[in-house]
């Protein structure tokens, strides 16, 4: 692999969220995986790297995808008339049951990882479902991809049916099992992943608080996404005041352990508080808070309180692994919101759901979502040649354009540094 | 041309609103571009009639498009930021002022007919530009396709700028001239289009009627999309209760005068009434109301009430020509109006969501947008094997897959019994 490279074409970035940056026809140049700076002519030390021009084709940075179920992917666009305990029954859980069985675990993830390779996303956070050596071949075959991702291994020890549900103990076990032998990857990390509060006892909250600790594992799971599973969380969950108390007193929920929370619908003040005091990071999904009635989170609120937000699929609860289209859901809901719920908050805007898209998820992987010196090199090449218009657009508009229209696949993608097409 | 054939593979439609059919593996035959029946083999006297065989593909009645701007395709996905006013001011009116330039609208028209030939949709009611030859090129180039639609002149004589704006003498008179020369054409119609009543003074609007009263043509216009709008409308029209009688007294809603209402998105109880008693044809255009924040029609009462709806892309209010993706935002948009406006009304189901993409809107047509015998034989066939999973699916199931994943290509079409490609 070529250490030091550069890409050409036009290059569009959010340093800053609500801002877009627009380098035409510039050079991005990579040393070590990292990006050592945007140039318009390549500077004296970087003569004679290789460079490939991509002509007048978009770059952008990779997007991140913050929230998505791949053991759910087989079910994507199915079952979508269903509310979300029906569809979780009738769906989500048989489906998920058969990931016991290791060879349709490959036959399924195969088709989850080619189909993620194809996106603009570089990276993801991923649940996987309760089975560690399933968990481990996805582990593995992301890895192959190059595709920088958080896979975990769920855990789950109540409220679910016999067949998709583990002692505490096992799940402990197992999952003690699994992150020893995480460390075995180049660029795929494990997290840790207790599905949401309904579906763990407080022991085995407290025992992955526990290998948090032991390990230095960040988490994953879900937060105040509808109304009946909050009122369901605080009958199961006795002293709490509100629901991210649930994993908070157990030592997960941000702080000195890096956490992702799935959709804060409806999260209350003092939850906001503590998501900001602690640097919670929100998965904003909103075509799954869409397809199972959720309602919509107030995004462009929780960015001028300055929360960390990035944008989730949501598969199988959205229907698309496509961040771009993640993106226009954000503003089309954003929208709504405003004139539905709320009309002292407008809506997000383009540069506002890039950002989220790129650096706001991305912070959660580090230096991740941005051209900046420094940050890691991923990157997604774009064609929108076929996509026809009379007009002259500007830069700006291509990538609106872009945004709204195109199918979301990439001509070409980099992941720290490594060409993965 | 051959006039009696069969094509044969997995059938489905909604002959009743709510309600998938579905017919593996069967024969739809077609004679004189009418439907003559579904056939699980064929009969005696259809024995040597040739037959295209799908295998084991899709088949749908074609997808109709009640509502969508032609002189704005070059626009879609752009300019999304801004609210409506600002972007018709930026955007559309500049646009469709370019197409007094023929050769520009020549050009344009040609990407947007091609666009739409490729999509599922079959037959739309388009709003081509207040320019009369690009009109009737539109006209040409659909005709030639083989796309049955309703094209429309555009009105407009007040409230705009002066670069798109007419007196109202010469827009009733260049109306005159380009419905005297639409009788020319082999499948397209014209249809009479105000663009709506703040574009219109009430001589122009009258003077439509009195051209609806000569020629027999049908109308299209928009109605209480936003707030603003209704009011505006109502200091426009004193005298009238409610927008929709602004058309109504020139003769111009429903009746004797069939007619498509875009929107419909804040329309009281008295509007719904007069569009059930004169049997107006809402379309309804979700994306469209989510980017331009409009809000959310309540359609499901509007089914429940028993009012005529079809599905609308809106372009460019709305980014995408798919009607599959219509069926979904529309979807969607109702599960989020259930949750954050009225509890009391479930959300759209994907077989009402088929219902009103094809007879729904077809029924704007005739006898369009069902497999039933002595319907137009307008159908679309989809292949869905390039959405790999490892669920084996009903046939049901596979259609809401491909509704809600599919690129929205088909792989052959047929409009009237003609194919398409």
């Amino acid at each position: 692999m070529q250490t030091t490279f550069a890409i050409k074409g036009n290059l569009v970035h959010t340093p800053q969220c609500g801002k877009l940056e627009l380098h035409p026809q510039a050079y991005l140049v990579c040393e070590n995986g990292t990006v050592a700076g945007i140039f318009e002519t390549l500077p004296e030390g970087y003569q004679s790297i290789p460079v490939e021009d991509y002509g007048d084709k978009l770059i952008l940075p990779g997007l991140v995808d913050l929230h998505v179920h791949a053991g759910q992917y087989a079910y994507r666009g199915l079952g979508m008339d269903m509310e979300l305990l029906d569809w979780l029954e009738q769906n989500a859980f048989p489906e998920e049951s058969r990931f016991a069985e290791e060879a349709y675990a490959e036959a399924a993830y195969r088709i989850f990882v080619d189909g993620l390779l194809h996106t603009t996303t570089t990276r993801a956070s991923i649940f996987a479902t309760l089975h560690r050596p399933a968990t481990l071949k996805l582990m593995e075959m992301l890895d192959k991809a190059g595709l920088p991702c958080y896979v975990g291994k769920v855990n789950m020890d109540r409220n679910s049916p016999d067949y998709l549900r583990e002692t505490t103990g096992e799940s402990l076990a197992e999952t003690r099992r699994w992150l020893e032998k995480s460390g075995e990857f180049t660029c795929v990390r494990p997290i840790l992943t207790p599905r949401f509060t309904p579906s763990c006892t407080d022991a085995l909250m407290n025992g992955l608080g526990q290998l948090h600790r032991e390990f230095g594992t960040p988490m994953q799971s879900h937060l105040s996404e509808n109304l009946s599973e909050i009122a369901w969380v605080q009958e199961l969950c006795p002293g709490t005041r509100f629901y991210a108390e649930s994993y908070a007193r157990a030592g997960l929920f941000g702080g000195d352990c890096p956490t992702i929370m799935a959709h804060c619908v409806w999260s209350g003040e003092e939850e906001r508080a503590l998501m900001k005091e602690k640097g919670v990071f929100i998965a904003h999904c909103p075509q799954s808070n869409m397809n199972v009635s959720s309602g919509i989170a107030p995004i462009k609120q929780y960015l001028r309180e300055g929360q960390k937000v990035g944008l989730g699929s949501d598969v199988a609860g959205g229907a698309h692994l496509s961040i771009f289209r993640a993106m226009t859901d954000a503003i089309q809901c954003s929208k709504l919101r405003w004139r539905l719920v709320d009309q002292e908050t407008p809506a997000l805007t383009m540069p506002e759901a890039l950002y989220m898209a790129t650096k706001g998820g991305g912070a959660f992987f580090g230096k991740v979502g941005s051209f900046e010196p420094g940050y890691k090199f991923d990157a997604v090449v774009l064609d929108d040649s076929n996509l026809p218009t009379t007009r002259s657009c500007t830069l700006a508009e291509r990538v609106e354009r872009t945004v709204y229209l195109s199918d979301g696949r990439p001509c070409a993608k980099y992941a720290a540094g490594r060409k993965l097409f």
